[in-house]
Protein backbone atom coordinates (compact mmCIF):
# COMPACT_ATOMS: atom_id res chain seq x y z
CA UNK A 1 0.00 0.00 0.00
CA UNK A 2 0.98 3.26 -0.70
CA UNK A 3 -0.52 6.48 1.37
CA UNK A 4 0.19 10.02 2.08
CA UNK A 5 -1.18 13.16 3.36
CA UNK A 6 -1.46 16.59 2.49
CA UNK A 7 -2.48 19.60 4.39
CA UNK A 8 -4.22 22.06 3.57
CA UNK A 9 -6.64 25.24 4.87
CA UNK A 10 -10.34 25.98 3.85
CA UNK A 11 -10.69 28.82 1.33
CA UNK A 12 -13.73 30.92 1.73
CA UNK A 13 -14.13 30.46 -1.93
CA UNK A 14 -14.95 26.67 -1.42
CA UNK A 15 -18.45 27.69 1.48
CA UNK A 16 -21.08 27.72 0.19
CA UNK A 17 -24.76 29.72 1.74
CA UNK A 18 -24.62 26.64 4.29
CA UNK A 19 -21.76 27.87 5.64
CA UNK A 20 -20.00 25.12 5.28
CA UNK A 21 -17.36 23.65 2.25
CA UNK A 22 -19.65 22.96 -0.73
CA UNK A 23 -19.48 19.19 -0.99
CA UNK A 24 -18.27 19.08 -4.82
CA UNK A 25 -15.46 20.87 -4.21
CA UNK A 26 -14.13 17.44 -1.50
CA UNK A 27 -13.22 15.82 -5.22
CA UNK A 28 -10.77 19.13 -5.68
CA UNK A 29 -9.15 18.27 -2.72
CA UNK A 30 -9.14 14.64 -3.63
CA UNK A 31 -7.15 15.69 -6.48
CA UNK A 32 -5.20 17.45 -4.69
CA UNK A 33 -4.21 14.37 -2.62
CA UNK A 34 -3.66 12.31 -5.14
CA UNK A 35 -1.34 14.57 -6.94
CA UNK A 36 0.80 14.71 -4.18
CA UNK A 37 0.39 10.82 -3.37
CA UNK A 38 2.36 10.98 -6.82
CA UNK A 39 5.01 13.17 -5.55
CA UNK A 40 5.51 11.37 -2.82
CA UNK A 41 5.91 7.77 -5.11
CA UNK A 42 8.38 9.24 -6.94
CA UNK A 43 6.09 9.70 -10.65
CA UNK A 44 4.99 12.87 -10.22
CA UNK A 45 1.50 13.41 -12.07
CA UNK A 46 3.04 16.52 -14.36
CA UNK A 47 5.43 13.88 -15.19
CA UNK A 48 2.76 11.36 -16.18
CA UNK A 49 1.74 14.63 -18.67
CA UNK A 50 4.89 15.40 -19.77
CA UNK A 51 5.32 11.66 -21.37
CA UNK A 52 2.44 12.17 -23.08
CA UNK A 53 -0.39 10.05 -20.46
CA UNK A 54 -3.60 11.24 -18.79
CA UNK A 55 -5.82 9.72 -15.88
CA UNK A 56 -9.21 10.73 -16.79
CA UNK A 57 -11.77 9.78 -14.09
CA UNK A 58 -14.00 6.95 -14.81
CA UNK A 59 -15.44 6.86 -11.37
CA UNK A 60 -15.66 9.16 -8.31
CA UNK A 61 -17.60 8.96 -4.63
CA UNK A 62 -17.67 10.47 -1.53
CA UNK A 63 -19.16 9.90 1.55
CA UNK A 64 -20.03 13.06 3.57
CA UNK A 65 -19.74 12.31 7.60
CA UNK A 66 -18.86 15.58 8.98
CA UNK A 67 -19.00 19.37 7.63
CA UNK A 68 -15.91 21.67 7.04
CA UNK A 69 -15.82 24.73 7.62
CA UNK A 70 -14.15 28.18 6.60
CA UNK A 71 -10.05 28.14 7.49
CA UNK A 72 -10.30 24.75 8.90
CA UNK A 73 -7.16 22.33 8.75
CA UNK A 74 -7.86 19.67 6.93
CA UNK A 75 -5.50 16.80 6.18
CA UNK A 76 -6.12 14.42 2.87
CA UNK A 77 -5.12 10.99 3.08
CA UNK A 78 -4.75 9.14 -0.40
CA UNK A 79 -4.33 5.34 -0.12
CA UNK A 80 -3.23 3.12 -3.57
CA UNK A 81 -4.10 -0.19 -1.78
CA UNK A 82 -3.06 -2.38 -4.89
CA UNK A 83 -1.05 -2.33 -7.49
CA UNK A 84 -3.01 -0.73 -10.75
CA UNK A 85 -3.42 -2.60 -13.94
CA UNK A 86 -5.47 -1.09 -16.71
CA UNK A 87 -6.84 0.98 -14.19
CA UNK A 88 -5.81 3.08 -11.03
CA UNK A 89 -7.62 2.89 -7.72
CA UNK A 90 -7.18 5.82 -5.01
CA UNK A 91 -9.25 6.01 -1.91
CA UNK A 92 -9.58 9.05 0.24
CA UNK A 93 -9.50 10.25 4.30
CA UNK A 94 -10.18 13.46 5.15
CA UNK A 95 -9.95 14.44 8.46
CA UNK A 96 -9.94 17.61 10.37
CA UNK A 97 -7.74 16.57 13.65
CA UNK A 98 -8.97 13.61 14.97
CA UNK A 99 -12.74 13.99 12.73
CA UNK A 100 -13.14 12.21 9.53
CA UNK A 101 -15.16 14.76 7.64
CA UNK A 102 -15.49 12.08 4.19
CA UNK A 103 -14.32 9.45 2.80
CA UNK A 104 -14.04 8.88 -0.98
CA UNK A 105 -12.61 6.72 -4.17
CA UNK A 106 -11.95 7.91 -7.57
CA UNK A 107 -10.97 5.21 -10.38
CA UNK A 108 -9.14 6.31 -13.46
CA UNK A 109 -7.78 5.26 -16.80
CA UNK A 110 -4.90 5.77 -18.22
CA UNK A 111 -4.99 7.44 -21.99
CA UNK A 112 -2.12 8.80 -24.06
CA UNK A 113 -2.17 12.24 -26.17
CA UNK A 114 -5.00 10.95 -28.71
CA UNK A 115 -7.36 10.09 -25.63
CA UNK A 116 -6.96 6.13 -26.53
CA UNK A 117 -6.92 3.86 -23.44
CA UNK A 118 -3.12 2.81 -22.85
CA UNK A 119 -1.69 0.83 -19.97
CA UNK A 120 0.24 2.63 -17.60
CA UNK A 121 3.59 3.31 -18.77
CA UNK A 122 6.22 0.59 -17.33
CA UNK A 123 8.25 2.86 -15.78
CA UNK A 124 5.17 4.09 -13.74
CA UNK A 125 4.43 0.57 -12.82
CA UNK A 126 8.31 0.10 -11.43
CA UNK A 127 8.00 2.84 -9.22
CA UNK A 128 4.72 1.73 -7.42
CA UNK A 129 6.26 -1.38 -7.40
CA UNK A 130 9.07 -0.05 -5.21
CA UNK A 131 6.34 1.07 -2.75
CA UNK A 132 4.31 -2.19 -2.43
CA UNK B 1 -41.38 8.82 -10.30
CA UNK B 2 -40.13 12.41 -10.66
CA UNK B 3 -38.02 13.65 -13.48
CA UNK B 4 -37.05 16.62 -14.88
CA UNK B 5 -34.55 17.53 -17.77
CA UNK B 6 -32.79 21.39 -17.57
CA UNK B 7 -30.18 21.99 -20.86
CA UNK B 8 -26.81 24.42 -20.16
CA UNK B 9 -24.07 25.15 -22.49
CA UNK B 10 -20.53 24.35 -20.70
CA UNK B 11 -18.61 27.25 -19.45
CA UNK B 12 -15.01 27.89 -20.17
CA UNK B 13 -14.32 28.04 -16.66
CA UNK B 14 -15.62 24.25 -16.17
CA UNK B 15 -13.03 22.76 -18.54
CA UNK B 16 -9.70 21.89 -17.42
CA UNK B 17 -5.98 21.40 -19.01
CA UNK B 18 -6.95 17.89 -20.48
CA UNK B 19 -9.49 20.22 -22.85
CA UNK B 20 -12.42 18.33 -21.34
CA UNK B 21 -15.03 19.21 -18.20
CA UNK B 22 -13.25 18.92 -14.94
CA UNK B 23 -14.60 15.37 -13.76
CA UNK B 24 -15.97 17.24 -10.17
CA UNK B 25 -17.80 20.33 -11.90
CA UNK B 26 -20.33 17.69 -12.60
CA UNK B 27 -21.54 17.66 -9.13
CA UNK B 28 -22.04 21.36 -9.76
CA UNK B 29 -24.64 20.00 -12.67
CA UNK B 30 -26.24 17.36 -10.77
CA UNK B 31 -27.27 20.60 -8.22
CA UNK B 32 -28.32 22.12 -11.08
CA UNK B 33 -30.52 19.25 -12.00
CA UNK B 34 -31.75 18.57 -8.65
CA UNK B 35 -32.69 22.22 -8.41
CA UNK B 36 -34.77 22.38 -11.12
CA UNK B 37 -36.06 19.19 -10.73
CA UNK B 38 -37.39 20.41 -7.16
CA UNK B 39 -38.93 23.58 -8.94
CA UNK B 40 -40.61 21.50 -11.58
CA UNK B 41 -42.09 19.25 -8.20
CA UNK B 42 -43.87 22.42 -7.48
CA UNK B 43 -40.91 23.02 -4.07
CA UNK B 44 -38.54 24.93 -4.91
CA UNK B 45 -35.02 23.97 -2.70
CA UNK B 46 -35.08 27.61 -1.53
CA UNK B 47 -38.35 27.50 -0.73
CA UNK B 48 -37.25 24.85 1.64
CA UNK B 49 -34.19 27.11 2.95
CA UNK B 50 -36.82 30.06 3.96
CA UNK B 51 -38.90 26.81 5.82
CA UNK B 52 -35.30 26.67 7.96
CA UNK B 53 -34.79 23.32 5.99
CA UNK B 54 -31.75 22.08 4.27
CA UNK B 55 -30.73 19.30 2.13
CA UNK B 56 -27.13 18.56 2.36
CA UNK B 57 -25.15 15.74 0.69
CA UNK B 58 -24.04 12.62 2.65
CA UNK B 59 -23.00 10.60 -0.90
CA UNK B 60 -22.35 11.83 -3.90
CA UNK B 61 -21.14 9.18 -7.01
CA UNK B 62 -20.10 9.66 -10.83
CA UNK B 63 -19.55 7.18 -13.53
CA UNK B 64 -17.62 8.80 -16.24
CA UNK B 65 -18.22 7.52 -19.72
CA UNK B 66 -17.79 10.13 -22.14
CA UNK B 67 -16.04 13.93 -21.82
CA UNK B 68 -17.70 17.32 -22.51
CA UNK B 69 -16.19 20.33 -24.38
CA UNK B 70 -16.20 24.09 -24.25
CA UNK B 71 -19.97 25.25 -25.49
CA UNK B 72 -20.92 21.93 -25.46
CA UNK B 73 -24.92 21.91 -25.46
CA UNK B 74 -25.77 19.56 -22.01
CA UNK B 75 -29.05 17.73 -20.60
CA UNK B 76 -29.03 17.13 -17.31
CA UNK B 77 -31.96 14.53 -16.06
CA UNK B 78 -32.57 14.26 -12.33
CA UNK B 79 -34.59 11.19 -11.35
CA UNK B 80 -36.42 10.40 -7.89
CA UNK B 81 -37.43 7.09 -7.93
CA UNK B 82 -38.90 6.16 -4.30
CA UNK B 83 -40.52 8.72 -2.32
CA UNK B 84 -38.30 9.82 0.53
CA UNK B 85 -38.04 9.13 4.27
CA UNK B 86 -35.67 10.19 6.04
CA UNK B 87 -33.20 10.70 3.42
CA UNK B 88 -33.68 11.34 -0.29
CA UNK B 89 -31.95 10.07 -3.53
CA UNK B 90 -31.71 11.55 -6.38
CA UNK B 91 -30.08 10.28 -9.73
CA UNK B 92 -28.24 11.94 -12.16
CA UNK B 93 -27.59 11.66 -15.91
CA UNK B 94 -25.91 14.15 -17.88
CA UNK B 95 -26.50 13.86 -22.06
CA UNK B 96 -25.04 15.56 -25.03
CA UNK B 97 -27.51 14.83 -27.51
CA UNK B 98 -27.95 11.37 -27.71
CA UNK B 99 -24.71 10.80 -26.22
CA UNK B 100 -24.52 9.49 -22.31
CA UNK B 101 -21.72 11.09 -20.80
CA UNK B 102 -22.22 10.56 -17.14
CA UNK B 103 -24.58 9.14 -14.74
CA UNK B 104 -24.82 9.52 -10.78
CA UNK B 105 -26.57 9.93 -7.40
CA UNK B 106 -26.34 11.95 -4.48
CA UNK B 107 -27.88 11.28 -1.15
CA UNK B 108 -29.35 13.90 1.03
CA UNK B 109 -30.66 14.38 4.59
CA UNK B 110 -32.72 16.72 6.10
CA UNK B 111 -31.33 19.61 8.82
CA UNK B 112 -33.11 22.53 10.09
CA UNK B 113 -31.17 25.81 11.32
CA UNK B 114 -29.50 24.04 13.88
CA UNK B 115 -28.09 21.36 11.90
CA UNK B 116 -30.44 18.93 13.69
CA UNK B 117 -31.44 16.11 11.51
CA UNK B 118 -34.91 16.26 10.75
CA UNK B 119 -37.98 14.55 9.21
CA UNK B 120 -38.32 16.13 5.37
CA UNK B 121 -41.12 18.85 6.04
CA UNK B 122 -45.11 17.12 5.31
CA UNK B 123 -45.86 19.68 2.71
CA UNK B 124 -42.65 18.83 0.51
CA UNK B 125 -43.70 15.17 0.73
CA UNK B 126 -47.22 15.90 0.15
CA UNK B 127 -46.28 17.99 -3.09
CA UNK B 128 -43.89 15.24 -3.92
CA UNK B 129 -46.53 12.47 -3.35
CA UNK B 130 -48.64 13.87 -6.01
CA UNK B 131 -45.63 13.21 -8.74
CA UNK B 132 -45.69 10.06 -7.40
CA UNK C 1 -21.58 49.20 -29.80
CA UNK C 2 -22.71 45.86 -30.00
CA UNK C 3 -24.74 44.11 -26.49
CA UNK C 4 -25.95 41.24 -25.72
CA UNK C 5 -27.91 40.03 -22.15
CA UNK C 6 -27.78 36.15 -20.92
CA UNK C 7 -29.84 35.18 -18.15
CA UNK C 8 -29.08 32.48 -15.64
CA UNK C 9 -29.73 31.25 -11.98
CA UNK C 10 -27.43 31.60 -9.34
CA UNK C 11 -26.25 27.93 -8.18
CA UNK C 12 -25.68 26.86 -4.86
CA UNK C 13 -22.28 26.38 -5.67
CA UNK C 14 -21.45 29.95 -6.45
CA UNK C 15 -22.75 31.35 -3.17
CA UNK C 16 -20.21 31.66 -0.11
CA UNK C 17 -20.64 31.87 3.94
CA UNK C 18 -21.32 35.17 3.52
CA UNK C 19 -25.36 33.67 1.97
CA UNK C 20 -24.31 35.68 -0.90
CA UNK C 21 -22.31 34.67 -4.27
CA UNK C 22 -18.72 34.94 -4.27
CA UNK C 23 -17.23 37.74 -5.83
CA UNK C 24 -14.73 36.08 -8.02
CA UNK C 25 -17.84 34.09 -9.48
CA UNK C 26 -18.64 37.19 -11.37
CA UNK C 27 -15.28 36.86 -13.80
CA UNK C 28 -17.04 33.67 -14.44
CA UNK C 29 -20.19 34.83 -15.69
CA UNK C 30 -18.62 37.90 -17.30
CA UNK C 31 -17.21 34.91 -19.40
CA UNK C 32 -21.09 33.78 -19.85
CA UNK C 33 -21.74 37.06 -20.91
CA UNK C 34 -18.89 37.09 -23.32
CA UNK C 35 -19.27 33.85 -25.17
CA UNK C 36 -23.31 35.05 -25.56
CA UNK C 37 -22.26 38.24 -27.36
CA UNK C 38 -19.51 36.59 -29.81
CA UNK C 39 -22.09 34.00 -30.35
CA UNK C 40 -25.04 36.81 -30.79
CA UNK C 41 -22.76 38.68 -33.17
CA UNK C 42 -22.53 35.72 -35.41
CA UNK C 43 -18.73 34.28 -34.72
CA UNK C 44 -18.83 32.26 -31.89
CA UNK C 45 -15.86 31.70 -29.48
CA UNK C 46 -15.84 28.20 -30.31
CA UNK C 47 -15.56 29.00 -33.92
CA UNK C 48 -12.47 30.99 -32.96
CA UNK C 49 -10.83 28.34 -31.19
CA UNK C 50 -11.32 25.71 -34.47
CA UNK C 51 -9.43 28.64 -36.43
CA UNK C 52 -6.76 28.35 -34.00
CA UNK C 53 -7.16 31.47 -31.66
CA UNK C 54 -7.72 32.24 -28.47
CA UNK C 55 -8.56 35.22 -26.25
CA UNK C 56 -6.93 35.10 -23.25
CA UNK C 57 -7.59 37.82 -19.97
CA UNK C 58 -5.04 40.66 -19.70
CA UNK C 59 -6.91 42.88 -17.10
CA UNK C 60 -9.94 42.04 -15.72
CA UNK C 61 -11.97 44.44 -13.11
CA UNK C 62 -15.48 44.69 -11.33
CA UNK C 63 -17.12 46.93 -8.95
CA UNK C 64 -19.59 45.57 -6.45
CA UNK C 65 -22.75 47.38 -5.74
CA UNK C 66 -25.04 44.79 -4.72
CA UNK C 67 -25.15 40.79 -3.65
CA UNK C 68 -27.20 38.08 -5.36
CA UNK C 69 -27.99 34.89 -2.82
CA UNK C 70 -28.53 31.21 -4.60
CA UNK C 71 -31.55 30.63 -6.95
CA UNK C 72 -31.27 34.67 -7.74
CA UNK C 73 -32.54 35.56 -11.76
CA UNK C 74 -29.51 37.39 -12.95
CA UNK C 75 -29.12 39.07 -15.87
CA UNK C 76 -25.65 39.59 -17.40
CA UNK C 77 -24.94 42.35 -20.08
CA UNK C 78 -22.04 42.58 -21.97
CA UNK C 79 -20.54 45.28 -24.54
CA UNK C 80 -18.57 45.64 -27.19
CA UNK C 81 -18.09 49.87 -27.54
CA UNK C 82 -14.93 50.40 -29.52
CA UNK C 83 -14.17 48.13 -32.71
CA UNK C 84 -11.27 46.47 -31.24
CA UNK C 85 -7.91 46.66 -32.52
CA UNK C 86 -5.29 44.40 -31.51
CA UNK C 87 -6.78 43.71 -28.22
CA UNK C 88 -10.66 43.92 -27.48
CA UNK C 89 -12.76 45.57 -24.54
CA UNK C 90 -15.69 44.05 -22.98
CA UNK C 91 -17.96 46.09 -20.30
CA UNK C 92 -20.53 44.09 -18.31
CA UNK C 93 -23.34 44.92 -16.19
CA UNK C 94 -24.95 42.37 -14.04
CA UNK C 95 -28.37 42.96 -12.61
CA UNK C 96 -31.45 41.16 -11.25
CA UNK C 97 -34.61 43.04 -12.04
CA UNK C 98 -33.34 46.86 -12.09
CA UNK C 99 -31.12 46.62 -9.85
CA UNK C 100 -27.61 46.57 -10.75
CA UNK C 101 -25.56 44.03 -8.61
CA UNK C 102 -21.89 44.22 -10.75
CA UNK C 103 -20.30 46.62 -13.01
CA UNK C 104 -16.91 45.36 -15.20
CA UNK C 105 -14.74 44.90 -17.91
CA UNK C 106 -11.97 42.65 -18.93
CA UNK C 107 -9.50 43.27 -22.29
CA UNK C 108 -8.40 40.07 -24.19
CA UNK C 109 -5.41 39.73 -26.22
CA UNK C 110 -5.55 37.43 -29.60
CA UNK C 111 -2.86 34.51 -29.32
CA UNK C 112 -2.71 31.47 -31.58
CA UNK C 113 -2.01 27.88 -30.92
CA UNK C 114 1.35 28.78 -30.54
CA UNK C 115 0.75 31.59 -27.91
CA UNK C 116 1.90 34.04 -30.04
CA UNK C 117 0.04 37.82 -30.20
CA UNK C 118 -1.49 37.67 -33.58
CA UNK C 119 -3.90 40.42 -34.54
CA UNK C 120 -7.91 39.64 -34.58
CA UNK C 121 -8.51 37.36 -37.98
CA UNK C 122 -10.06 39.24 -40.49
CA UNK C 123 -13.61 37.45 -40.86
CA UNK C 124 -14.10 38.14 -36.85
CA UNK C 125 -13.21 41.78 -37.60
CA UNK C 126 -15.85 41.80 -40.65
CA UNK C 127 -18.51 40.38 -38.95
CA UNK C 128 -18.31 42.44 -35.74
CA UNK C 129 -18.23 46.11 -38.32
CA UNK C 130 -21.44 44.23 -39.30
CA UNK C 131 -22.83 45.12 -35.58
CA UNK C 132 -20.96 48.56 -35.67
CA UNK D 1 2.93 48.68 5.27
CA UNK D 2 2.07 44.93 6.15
CA UNK D 3 2.99 42.21 3.59
CA UNK D 4 2.88 38.34 3.25
CA UNK D 5 3.68 35.87 1.07
CA UNK D 6 2.10 32.62 1.00
CA UNK D 7 2.90 29.83 -1.82
CA UNK D 8 0.74 27.13 -2.99
CA UNK D 9 0.98 24.64 -5.90
CA UNK D 10 -1.65 25.11 -8.84
CA UNK D 11 -4.68 22.46 -9.08
CA UNK D 12 -5.41 20.68 -12.22
CA UNK D 13 -9.19 21.98 -11.07
CA UNK D 14 -7.69 25.23 -11.48
CA UNK D 15 -6.78 25.26 -15.33
CA UNK D 16 -8.53 25.50 -18.54
CA UNK D 17 -9.07 24.18 -22.32
CA UNK D 18 -6.19 26.79 -22.67
CA UNK D 19 -3.94 24.72 -20.69
CA UNK D 20 -2.98 27.79 -18.23
CA UNK D 21 -4.86 28.71 -14.86
CA UNK D 22 -8.20 30.11 -15.14
CA UNK D 23 -8.10 34.28 -15.30
CA UNK D 24 -10.81 34.00 -12.57
CA UNK D 25 -9.10 32.01 -9.91
CA UNK D 26 -6.08 34.58 -9.17
CA UNK D 27 -9.02 36.28 -7.39
CA UNK D 28 -9.23 33.09 -4.93
CA UNK D 29 -6.00 33.05 -4.80
CA UNK D 30 -5.85 36.84 -4.21
CA UNK D 31 -8.51 35.73 -1.28
CA UNK D 32 -5.99 33.22 0.09
CA UNK D 33 -3.34 35.76 0.20
CA UNK D 34 -5.45 38.22 1.95
CA UNK D 35 -6.15 35.62 4.87
CA UNK D 36 -2.86 34.68 5.29
CA UNK D 37 -1.96 38.16 5.63
CA UNK D 38 -4.20 39.38 7.93
CA UNK D 39 -3.12 35.47 10.06
CA UNK D 40 0.52 37.00 10.08
CA UNK D 41 -0.41 40.54 11.13
CA UNK D 42 -2.20 38.80 14.19
CA UNK D 43 -6.02 39.35 13.49
CA UNK D 44 -7.50 36.45 11.22
CA UNK D 45 -10.11 36.87 9.23
CA UNK D 46 -11.96 33.91 11.27
CA UNK D 47 -11.57 35.97 14.36
CA UNK D 48 -12.84 39.24 12.51
CA UNK D 49 -15.92 36.67 11.56
CA UNK D 50 -16.46 35.15 14.94
CA UNK D 51 -16.77 38.99 15.95
CA UNK D 52 -19.61 39.72 13.48
CA UNK D 53 -17.64 41.36 11.18
CA UNK D 54 -17.23 40.62 7.04
CA UNK D 55 -15.17 42.49 4.58
CA UNK D 56 -17.21 41.59 1.40
CA UNK D 57 -15.34 42.70 -1.84
CA UNK D 58 -16.02 46.18 -3.28
CA UNK D 59 -13.32 46.10 -6.08
CA UNK D 60 -11.41 43.59 -7.95
CA UNK D 61 -8.93 44.26 -10.18
CA UNK D 62 -6.24 42.06 -11.68
CA UNK D 63 -3.46 42.67 -14.58
CA UNK D 64 -2.53 39.33 -15.98
CA UNK D 65 1.31 39.45 -16.97
CA UNK D 66 2.25 35.77 -17.51
CA UNK D 67 -0.01 32.39 -17.17
CA UNK D 68 0.71 29.50 -14.82
CA UNK D 69 0.29 25.86 -15.35
CA UNK D 70 -0.47 22.95 -13.39
CA UNK D 71 1.43 22.17 -10.88
CA UNK D 72 3.44 25.20 -10.90
CA UNK D 73 4.62 26.76 -7.11
CA UNK D 74 3.34 29.96 -7.01
CA UNK D 75 3.98 32.84 -4.36
CA UNK D 76 1.16 34.99 -3.68
CA UNK D 77 2.15 38.30 -2.17
CA UNK D 78 -0.45 40.60 -0.34
CA UNK D 79 0.10 44.07 0.80
CA UNK D 80 -1.42 46.72 2.88
CA UNK D 81 0.35 50.19 2.19
CA UNK D 82 -1.90 52.23 3.76
CA UNK D 83 -3.44 51.95 7.34
CA UNK D 84 -7.46 51.70 6.29
CA UNK D 85 -10.31 53.57 7.14
CA UNK D 86 -13.65 53.02 6.17
CA UNK D 87 -12.54 51.12 3.56
CA UNK D 88 -9.86 48.55 3.37
CA UNK D 89 -7.72 48.10 0.23
CA UNK D 90 -5.12 44.76 -0.63
CA UNK D 91 -2.85 44.52 -3.22
CA UNK D 92 -1.45 41.77 -4.73
CA UNK D 93 1.57 40.04 -6.77
CA UNK D 94 1.52 36.54 -7.51
CA UNK D 95 4.76 35.17 -8.98
CA UNK D 96 6.28 31.83 -9.91
CA UNK D 97 10.29 32.05 -9.08
CA UNK D 98 11.48 35.56 -10.52
CA UNK D 99 8.06 35.88 -13.00
CA UNK D 100 5.82 38.10 -12.26
CA UNK D 101 2.43 36.72 -13.64
CA UNK D 102 0.05 39.02 -12.29
CA UNK D 103 -0.69 42.13 -10.05
CA UNK D 104 -3.81 43.00 -8.60
CA UNK D 105 -6.22 44.68 -5.90
CA UNK D 106 -9.30 44.33 -4.25
CA UNK D 107 -11.14 46.78 -1.83
CA UNK D 108 -13.34 45.47 0.93
CA UNK D 109 -16.15 47.44 3.23
CA UNK D 110 -15.97 45.84 7.22
CA UNK D 111 -19.99 45.07 7.78
CA UNK D 112 -22.10 43.35 10.74
CA UNK D 113 -24.25 40.35 10.37
CA UNK D 114 -27.02 42.49 9.53
CA UNK D 115 -25.26 43.71 6.65
CA UNK D 116 -24.78 47.22 7.56
CA UNK D 117 -21.69 48.93 6.69
CA UNK D 118 -19.63 49.33 10.11
CA UNK D 119 -16.03 50.84 11.09
CA UNK D 120 -13.68 48.44 11.35
CA UNK D 121 -12.97 47.35 14.67
CA UNK D 122 -10.96 49.21 17.35
CA UNK D 123 -8.88 45.98 18.06
CA UNK D 124 -8.32 45.14 14.49
CA UNK D 125 -6.95 48.71 13.77
CA UNK D 126 -4.88 48.73 16.59
CA UNK D 127 -2.95 45.26 16.07
CA UNK D 128 -2.35 46.78 12.50
CA UNK D 129 -0.90 50.18 13.23
CA UNK D 130 1.62 47.93 15.46
CA UNK D 131 2.92 46.63 12.17
CA UNK D 132 2.77 50.22 9.78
Amino acid sequence: MIEHTTDLRVRYKETDAMGIVYHGNYFTWFEVGRVRLLDAAGFPYRALNEMGYHLPVLEAHANYKASAKFDDEIAITAFIREMPRVRIKIEYEVKRGDTLLVTGHTQHAFIDNSGAAVKPPPEFMAKLKESF
